[in-house]
């Protein structure tokens, strides 16, 4: 039995459960969020092992024959570079490798991939700390964020995509033999059913959550037999490489290829994102980051392409059982590593009517008052401060927070640098909270990615929710979070955000947030409106990437 | 129980039969293809029910409003305009009676829309035989053909639409409780999902299978929930319009609008295609037809495009066991409705060192004079002839074939005017075979529609298969058809065909023929080479025309 083969045999239990998840969609994972779950030593033994590597090169992957070296990351903790240097390779040598290693990755079968993707994530699991310290000083991630985000839920989402390739690659019979009857006598075929690779898979990775916005393409493209070049940011780059490099041993130690799955470094003043974008030979793009870029790749014609943009998130306060879980489940979900989620907030909707609550009738004022008293409280208390806004990761997003009060509106709550005790250089700065009416589109219905908040007076819920569907239909939408206790607005909300292909989650109190998707569950952005293209993990996500042809022999 | 759920009830086991179908992709119809499984006087009525309609108006329609009326269909039997009338409406009156439509039809259950589209294809099968003259008379074909082709396979293929639009519908649960065990205490997260479909569907069909190439799109949005649009070829009206006709009983029957399906036909001097297409709020695009059109429809911005284009097919002949009953299948497929199927063979390549048989070695000479015969037999054969090739559609098409020669090559077969001893004035055209050299591309790598069939003389079978391979990736195929008793040539044209996207049927001989492809087993295109980007019916065929969407809800 192959290597491939073995390894399927020893995680098919797991890809199994995977399965029934994903059709159940019930709470699933393999990998615990807690640290705790790893071990004792864990936390120091990866610290030790991320400071070891820092001003070091990066050794551990198994491509060969690099042109240079590049490195320029930058933690937001300690604003000092972390002096890692990734050997670099040009367009033509990882085009080159990538075609080399395409026919033997693509005649494998897809349980002897999913084997080897598998085992990948088990080794992956074993540096889950050293990651978690990679991103946090390269995204400004709070520790338990970049444990939890790169660590675990990135495994999930890449089991996650793993296993929905094997569910869609499997749904047709290999072989069979299909008999007509036509009266005298019949007609025998023998058919055959191949998933053929679409070609080259380039994952265009972005700053703020290296591997859990990587992975899902990254191992889609893998599992349905795409050789993939994965390009991640070039101020993000340690995390992945991590996860590439275990996964090229494993890809080693079962006789293939290691640039079946290759890392293309570059330096932010010599960027080879278009270049390779471009290049003939690729044929899948997975992207993440800004609309302008997301909006070039999805324009390159004769590509198959996957993007994740920014959107414009909504929420709307109507009514509420008790006010006081509400704006403290708003506040942590907009001040949560300082509004840099792709998932965060960004306008509250508040109608000048108040808020009608259990204990009765709360004026406009009274709510915006609470929701700045919530969000000025996150960020000023002492213990969980720090830790809940984390570091802003570009400077860029930085000087965004500094000038947003001069857009217009009123400035409830003005950024103020907020000191980690852990990391005295750290580049923190509370939300800026800013009140606007309803017709000051111009400022609240462009993305100010970053902790940047609108509270928008409308004349009542109705407008606010017109609003909300405006926006999410133009500039996209990737969460909304809606709050009332009124069944027909609710439903009325379910069905004018669903019809512009935003979810709602409603009323959210307590510790689930409207940022957290889960993976096996919660599809991770719909695919339908400006804020992507494409869906963690739906079947359009699998099914895309290969082409199903069909043999057939007479005897 | 809704008129519509009760429908369910009735077809749930058909469907379930359906299902199961397109998971084993063994041999299944509920439509039987010979027309005498359809009663004794069934032809006799269609005969007499379409002479009644010709130069009458078509009335069955449930569309209200008409601008206009049009039609200028033409018999390629008769040499006569059919003098059908259409009504005939704005793009604004479309669009807004679609839009109008659309909520009731979306807030139907997938249930409930099966039983809708399959009771509609029941009443369809009461009209085969009218169907199948009046696609004889709009596309040429014959009459055997214009039934199996527009009746029985259409309706196959419209049923595998709903059914697998009926798999990916129901494939994650409408609704779960989401519980995440958090040590101390759990959370809990009512769930729900939602195929939200994309928007107005506008089905664009083709003059010579006007229902075959027009029900897949159509039946596959209207199963997703979209209101569709169906934009006929001018000059193959009548065959769709019974369809929808039929259809919007059913409709109406279950208390639905009518204008869920809408017949948009329009006259060959004043074409709405392009408006149509243009259109806003048209999202989804399903069109068969030329490939200056079809990259014109996928070039559209912002539109969910599924395209049946033109390919250039193969065949390749390399060593046989019997000769003969492969020159006899390869001549009726390339004779078959003169060349005018979008399966049939195109370019044949026999190398110059001609071909092994089980009797001896046959020079390519030998060969070739066979594949001559071999046409001209079936051309010329009193019984066989004229049935075999049937009329031809276009004039377009018939000065084509009048031309072809002077292209260049040498000609071994003129095109002449066959006899049709039932229809004197019949537009029938033998098919024309040019022999060319491997370098004379620029005649054989273009798709000339019609009886044109070239030989092409190749050193040998690696460089035929490099021929047909380059001419699949660049041009397109749909099929392609190859004869080796080689084991190892056999894989080699597999695989390398296969990397171009395009499907292998090996050493067809007797009652199939490569350019039939069977509902519920083949994929008919691939979708992955120019020839089209779609396939009936893949997964994809049906995901891309909704977007999934979860909801939330913490209570």
């Amino acid at each position: 039995m192959s290597q491939a083969a073995s390894l399927f045999q020893k995680h098919e239990a797991l890809l199994n459960d995977a399965v029934e998840a994903i059709q159940s969609r019930k709470f699933y994972t393999p990998y615990p969020e807690h640290p705790k779950a790893y071990g004792e030593t864990g936390d120091e033994e990866g610290k030790t092992a991320f400071a070891k590597q820092m001003n070091e090169d990066f050794t551990e992957l198994l491509q060969e024959g690099a042109s240079g070296s590049v490195g320029d990351e930058v933690s937001p903790y300690l604003q000092l570079g972390l002096g890692v240097r990734y050997p670099s390779f040009t367009t033509t040598q990882l085009i080159e490798k990538a075609k080399g290693s395409s026919k033997v990755w693509a005649a494998l079968s897809v349980q002897e991939r999913a084997g080897i993707l598998i085992e990948s994530l088990e080794k992956v699991k074993s540096r889950f700390f050293e990651i978690a310290y990679a991103t946090m000083h390269t995204t400004g991630q709070s520790f338990i964020m970049s444990f939890q985000a790169s660590g675990p839920h990135a495994n999930d989402r890449a089991l996650e995509a793993i296993t929905m390739g094997y569910m869609e690659l499997t749904r047709f019979p290999q072989e069979v033999e299909w008999v007509k009857p036509m009266g005298k006598f019949d007609i025998k075929v023998d058919k055959n059913w191949k998933a053929i690779p679409k070609g080259i898979s380039l994952v265009i990775g972005c700053s703020t959550f290296p591997t859990w916005n990587t992975v899902p393409g990254m191992y889609a493209s893998l599992i349905t037999g795409n050789p993939v070049i994965v390009k991640p940011h070039p101020k993000a780059i340690l995390p992945i490489a991590i996860v590439i490099a275990e996964l090229q041993k494993v890809l080693k130690e079962a006789g293939l290829p290691a640039e079946i799955c290759q890392l293309a470094a570059d330096a932010s003043s010599a960027p080879i994102t278009k270049e390779l974008a471009e290049h003939p030979e690729v044929k899948l793009i997975d992207f993440t980051g800004s609309n302008v870029f997301g909006d070039y790749v999805e324009s390159l014609p004769g590509k198959t392409v996957f993007t994740e943009k920014a959107g414009v998130n909504s929420c709307l306060i109507d009514s509420v059982k008790d006010i006081t879980p509400v704006i403290q489940n708003i506040s942590f979900a907009v001040s949560l590593y300082s509004g840099q989620m792709c998932t965060a907030p960004q306008n509250i909707f508040v109608s000048a009517e108040g808020v009608k609550t259990a204990e009765g009738h709360l004026s406009y004022e009274e709510v915006v008052k609470a929701i700045s008293e919530g969000i000025s409280g996150i960020a000023q208390h002492p213990k969980m401060g720090a830790g809940t806004l984390g570091g802003i990761q570009a400077e860029a997003t930085y000087n965004r927070v500094q000038t947003a009060a001069g857009k217009g509106g009123k400035t409830l709550l003005a950024s103020e640098k907020i000191a980690n005790p852990e990391f005295e250089n750290a580049r923190v700065a509370s939300p800026t909270l800013i009140e606007l009416n309803a017709d000051q589109k111009d400022i609240y219905q462009s993305e100010c990615f970053g902790p940047i908040v609108y509270v928008i007076k409308t004349k009542n819920a109705e407008e606010s929710l017109q609003l909300m569907k405006e926006s999410a239909a133009s500039k996209g939408a990737i969460t909304c979070a809606a709050y009332t206790t009124d069944e027909n607005l609710m439903g009325k909300i379910e069905d004018e955000m669903n019809s512009v292909f935003t979810p709602v989650s409603f009323n959210f109190t307590g510790a689930i947030f409207v940022n957290q998707h889960a993976a096996f569950s919660d599809f991770h952005v719909t695919g339908g409106n400006p804020a992507g293209n494409a869906s963690f993990t739906n079947p359009d996500f699998i099914n895309r990437r290969f082409v199903w042809v069909g043999n057939r022999w007479v005897n």
